[in-house]
């Protein structure tokens, strides 16, 4: 078994870049990797492979083997998997609520793909337990598409239903579940430039000045 | 044990109010309840209070005991429990996308208190199993203030870890949720109002018009 994290570091994450600027964007991000690659080793994964357009954007600090890749997400996880054949868990790097157990509950499944939804038809982790022929289809309705190419395959899945492994940190008020639910270091990071605000309906990010 | 849903038609759900006129938002709050109450007729709940400022406002349809009672949601529930001697499951009217696993999973909690949090610092769902002492204060972060309720009185706390349940209808993007992950009469209701957008990043309703 292993795990592959695609990761990019420049300029990442530009739908936060009301509330961070590219830099500290670029620090966020290196920091939940950091959780994400933490959270996989606790939960039992050791075999942990990044792929990344610029190796030399992954801090030598982060305990996996690094891939680098300039293409596409889908063609470059698609040739990954072509040449894998053992089951493979496909984590996004932007998932620090993650926990160890959500890991080990994901790679326990008995079906042949497990889903973990994103919010907005995203696809936060995939488990894929025959990877040569399976192809993922990144971006949009992914959560539809792995789905359909899970069924057109006559494979068995699993839609694995979790508030924390859904939520990817995309937008800004996605920092507020981050502040409310989170744990290690990226919500360290988080807390140190953003307040909660309270108002009518859901609770909001406050950035500090 | 008891079920409570604390519901209000009237010009409900006024942040949805740039996609839905006052007419659909009060039908689609009616349709989002009566697929609560399924649920939790399915869950095992068969005696459901709903609590509403309006008794005529619940159809006749619906399959619960109707309390009239139009004073704020933390007065009239706190006054309810406080008269209680029994578990009771207190659950929002705008989760459609709660499954009967959820509840009989939430209730078979050992766990003094078990809350299943909202999108942005709400409470979805609290399972109270000693109703007489414990008060509730929702509103802004009510995820937080209910744990610190439970823990000044030393009660054990489950969190409860759902995508779906802890997914409410309070905003725009949520309808996307429900059409992707939705099943049911609110569902429906959604389905010919709204389609599906693609485009960087979430998938975005688009109104039919």
């Amino acid at each position: 078994m292993r795990a592959v994290i695609p990761y990019k570091k420049e300029n990442a994450k530009s739908r936060l870049s009301t509330v961070m600027t590219k830099e500290q964007r670029e620090t966020f991000v290196e920091k939940m990797l950091l959780d994400v690659v933490a959270t996989l080793r606790k939960g039992g994964i050791l075999n942990i492979d990044i792929i990344t357009p610029k190796a030399c954007d992954v801090k030598k600090e982060v305990k996996a083997n690094i891939i680098e890749d300039d293409t596409d997400l889908n063609d470059c996880l698609n040739k990954y998997l072509s040449q894998k054949e053992e089951p493979i868990l496909i984590i996004m790097a932007d998932l620090p609520l993650v926990k160890f157990i959500h890991i080990k509950d994901i790679v326990a499944s008995k079906a042949d793909v497990t889903i973990v939804p994103g919010k907005g038809g995203g696809t936060n982790i995939l488990f894929i337990r025959k990877p040569e022929n399976f192809r993922v289809k990144y971006y949009g309705s992914s959560f539809e598409n792995h789905c359909m190419i899970a069924a057109q395959q006559k494979l068995s899945i699993r839609v694995y239903d979790s508030f924390l492994a859904s939520t990817d940190i995309d937008e800004p008020q996605d920092i507020t579940e981050l502040l409310l639910h989170g744990q290690g270091i990226a919500k360290d990071y988080a807390e140190k430039r953003f307040g909660k605000k309270e108002g009518k309906g859901r609770v909001k990010i406050s950035p500090f000045n």
